[in-house]
C-alpha cells in the first residue's frame, strides 16, 4: 500500500475495438462485438483490472462508412444499465448528449442508473455536431457551434437542479404515520430559461452520488470552458508529452479561474496501447492490424473529421492545405490536432491514415507492458495527465492484455490501486460527493 | 403437456406493490423497493414462474401526493435493461410516452434493449396526460387528447420504419473483403411528417424480434382504435365479466376491421390477486391493507382521476355527480370506469376509495388460490382475456404468493405453460416475427 498519489484508469470501449481494422483481425470475434456477454466480459475485465471506470462514446446517427466497418452502437446508458448488474465496483460512464435530448429525462435516466448500480454513474455531455444527426431530429442542419455550448450549458444547469431536488434526507418511510417523503425537502426548480422551462422536482430522489460524475471530451475554446465550469474529469486527445503538459497546465488554470479546484477535475489523455510481450511482438500486432486497414475507410472517416472530401487527392502525397479550426463546425480541437499531426510529422495522406486508425487522433504506442508502464508514468509524474483513458485497439484481447500486463506493472510501481477502496465512482476518482444546493447550509460547528 | 390454448401472465411492478399502502404494511420493506436487488429478485421470482413478461409503468412528472406514497420511479427502460442482464427468458416490457420523446430515441433504445436481452423488449406506448408533465417538457399544458394520439402515431410508424431500416441480412462481416454490411440492405427513411422528420436509418441492426412486442393500455376510442391498428398486447382494466367480454369482443372487431389477425393481439385485464391459504386469511390481508389506506392519500388521487376535488365533499356521502368522459383531457376510460363502478355499486366516497385502492381502477379479488385461479379460467374461457396483468398487492410477498400459489393450480389444470418453449419474448405470446417492411416480397413457391 502506497501513499502517494496515484492515477486514474478509464477502460474505453467500442464494439471489437479501436483499431479501425479491429473485426478483421483473427483475434477478433465480430459475431460477438453485439451481444450483452460481450460487454459484461469486458466489463469484468476491467473490473479484475480495479480500473476506475468503463465508457461508451456516441452519436445519433449511422457511421456513412457502414459498408466498411462498425456494427452501429446500442444506446450507452441502454448497455450500461445492463452492466451495472453484472459487476459491483467499476464506474459506468455513458456519453449522451445535450442537444437532442430534454434535461427531465437526461437527469432521470442517470440517476435510476446511479441507484440501480449503488453510485457508479458518470455522464460523458457532449454536443451533437453533424448534420446526419440533425436529419434524425427533424432539423435541416446542426445547430452551430455556439449555439450548442449554450444550450448545453442551460442543460447542465437544470439537470444539476433536477438531482438536487431531493434533499438527502427527504425519504422518510415512515410506516407509523403513514408519511412517506417529507415535502418541505423536495423543491420545484420552476426553471425558465432561453432553452427549457422546467417545473420539477425530477421523480427520482437524489442520487446516492448526490450527482452522476460529470465527463467532458470537448478540447475546443468552448470545451474547454464548459469542462472548467462543470467537468469532473476529463477525456482529451494529445499526441506528444508537450502537447499533453500544455493541454494540462491551460485547463488546471481555466478551473482554477472558475473558482474550483484543480485537483477536483482529472485529466485523462486517451492511449490506444498495443501490447506485446515483446516489444518485437507489439510492433508486429500493430502491423497487422495496419496490413487489414481498409484506405477508402480511412480517407472516408478522415474527410469527415477535416469537413473536406480528399477523395481527388493522391495517397502518398501530402494532406493539402484547408481551412482553420474556426471553419470547422464539427469537432475543432480534433480538426486541429490532425492537421498538426500531418504538418509536424511531415506524413503523406497514407501515413496520416495509418497514424489515426488505431485511436482516430489518440495516441497509439505499440510496446512492452513495462515500455508502456515507463510512458504512462512520464505523462502523469511530468504534469501531462492525472490517468489514463485506455483503449485497447482489439476487444476484448487488447484489454485483457492490459488488465492482465500492464496494470500489474503499475501497481508494482506503486502508481495505481490494488483494490477498490470506496464505493462510488467519485470514490474511485477520489472526488467529493457534492451537497444539494437546496440543503441548508450546515452552521458553523463553533470551538467551544 | 396440453395442447390446448393457454393463457398469458404479465408481472406488472411497482416499488412496494399496487396497493396503496402496501409499504406500511409489515410484510413490506420500502427502503429495498429503489434497489436493484429488489426488482432483481422479483423478475426471478416472475421467471421461475414461467411468467411471460414483467412490465413497468411510468409518468414524467413527480406524483404530488408524494407525502404519503411512493418512491419515485425510476425510468423504465433503464431498469430493465439491468434486468436483462440477471434472467434468461422472461420479457421486458417498459412503458415510454410518444408525446416528450424522439422516434429516433426511443427506436433506438428498444433495439438496444431488444439485443442485450435476446428477443425479449416490449414496449407500453403511451402519450402523457397530465399537465404536471407537461411543466417538465418546456410547455404550459398538455396538448390535446387528440393531438397526443396523432402524434403517437406517426411516431410509431417513424419507430417501425427506424426498426426495419436494417434488414435481416444486412450485416455481412466478412473479414477476407472487409465489408461489413451490405448497404443495398439498409435503407434510410426520409420520413417528413407533421410531428417528424427522420432521415434514419437507425443506428443499430435489427432488433431480435424484428420490433419489440409492441403494447398498448388506452382504453379510450381513440385508444382502442390505436391498439387496433399497432398493439400486440393490450393491458385494460375491466371490473366485471359483463364488462371484460364487451370491451374483449369490441377491441377484436376492432383489430379485424383493420384487416389484422384477431388473435395476433392479447388482452390481459389486470387484476390484484390478494392469496391467502384460506379464503378468511386472504380477506384478512386485505382488510390489513386497507386499514393503513390513509384517505386524504386516496381521495387526492381520485380527485387527479376525475379531474375535480372531492376534498369538499363528505367521505360518507356519495360521489357527486360530475363531468362526464367527453370533459376529460387525461385517462378518458379509467375516469368512467370508476365514476360507472360507483354507481352500479351505489358506493360511498370512502368505500370507492376502498375499492380502488388495490388496482387504481382494476380489479381486486382477495380469495384462495383455487378461488383465484377459478376467476381467471372462468375469464379466459368466456371471452374476457387472453390473458391476465397480475397486480400484486404488496411486493415482493405478494409476487411470491402468486407464483408459488396461484400458477400451479393453473398449471395443473392445463391454463399455463410449465416450461418456457420459445426464446423470445413475441414467443411467450405466441407471435410472429414480423418482417422488415423494407425486404423485398419472397417470391411465390409454386407447386412442381
Amino acid at each position: 500500500m502506497t501513499t502517494h498519489k496515484q492515477l486514474h484508469l478509464n477502460a474505453f470501449l467500442m464494439g471489437n475495438g479501436h483499431h479501425e481494422a479491429a473485426w478483421r483481425h483473427p483475434r477478433s470475434k465480430p459475431e460477438q462485438a453485439g451481444t450483452l456477454a460481450h460487454f459484461a466480459h469486458l466489463a469484468q475485465v476491467a473490473e479484475r483490472g480495479k480500473l476506475d471506470s468503463v465508457f461508451f462514446a456516441d452519436s445519433l446517427a449511422i457511421n456513412d462508412n457502414i459498408r466498411f466497418n462498425s456494427m452501429g452502437r446500442f444506446e450507452p446508458l441502454t448497455l450500461l444499465s445492463a452492466l451495472a448488474a453484472v459487476t459491483e465496483h467499476i464506474g459506468l460512464i455513458a456519453t449522451v448528449s445535450t442537444t437532442y435530448n430534454e434535461p427531465f429525462h437526461v437527469a432521470r435516466k442517470f440517476a435510476s442508473l446511479d441507484h440501480l448500480s449503488n453510485g457508479r454513474a458518470g455522464w460523458n455531455i457532449v454536443t451533437s455536431a453533424r448534420d446526419d444527426e440533425a436529419h434524425n431530429f427533424s432539423r435541416d442542419s446542426n445547430l452551430g457551434h455556439a449555439d450548442r455550448y449554450a444550450r448545453a450549458t442551460e442543460f447542465l444547469d437544470v439537470a444539476i437542479k433536477l438531482w438536487d431536488s431531493w434533499e438527502d434526507d427527504a425519504v422518510l418511510r415512515d410506516k407509523a404515520s403513514g408519511v412517506f417523503a417529507d415535502t418541505d425537502k423536495i423543491h420545484a426548480l420552476d426553471h425558465s430559461g432561453e432553452h427549457f422551462s422546467v417545473r420539477g422536482p425530477l421523480n427520482v430522489p437524489r442520487p446516492v452520488q448526490g450527482r452522476p460524475l460529470l465527463v467532458q471530451a470537448g478540447s475546443s475554446k468552448d470545451g474547454k470552458d464548459f469542462a472548467a465550469r462543470y467537468a469532473e474529469a476529463v477525456f482529451t486527445a494529445q499526441q506528444t508529452l508537450e502537447e499533453g503538459q500544455a493541454f494540462y497546465s491551460d485547463l488546471k488554470a481555466r478551473i482554477a479561474a472558475f473558482g474550483r479546484d484543480p485537483d477536483g477535475v482529472k485529466i485523462l489523455p486517451g492511449i490506444c496501447a498495443i501490447v506485446g510481450s515483446t516489444e518485437a511482438e507489439a510492433k508486429q500486432f500493430e502491423q497487422e492490424l495496419n496490413d487489414l486497414l481498409n484506405p477508402e475507410y480511412g480517407l472516408r472517416q478522415l474527410s469527415s473529421m477535416l469537413e473536406h472530401d480528399l477523395s481527388a487527392y493522391p495517397l502518398d502525397g501530402p494532406l493539402p492545405d484547408i481551412k482553420s479550426e474556426d471553419d470547422i463546425n464539427g469537432g475543432k480541437s480534433r480538426f486541429t490536432l490532425v492537421t498538426d499531426l500531418a504538418k509536424r510529422d511531415n506524413l503523406t495522406i497514407r501515413q496520416l491514415l495509418a497514424r489515426l486508425a488505431g485511436g482516430r487522433g489518440h495516441r497509439t504506442f505499440a510496446g512492452t507492458p513495462e515500455q508502456i508502464a515507463d510512458e504512462l508514468e512520464i505523462w502523469f509524474t511530468r504534469g501531462a495527465a492525472d490517468g489514463f483513458n485506455v483503449m485497447p485497439p482489439l476487444l476484448p484481447g487488447g484489454l485483457e492484455d492490459f488488465v492482465d500486463h500492464v496494470v500489474p506493472v503499475l501497481q508494482k510501481r506503486g502508481l495505481f490501486r490494488t483494490e477498490y477502496t470506496g464505493a462510488t465512482l467519485r470514490d474511485n476518482y477520489g472526488l467529493d460527493r457534492p451537497a444539494s444546493q437546496f440543503a441548508p447550509t450546515p452552521e458553523l460547528e463553533l470551538v467551544s
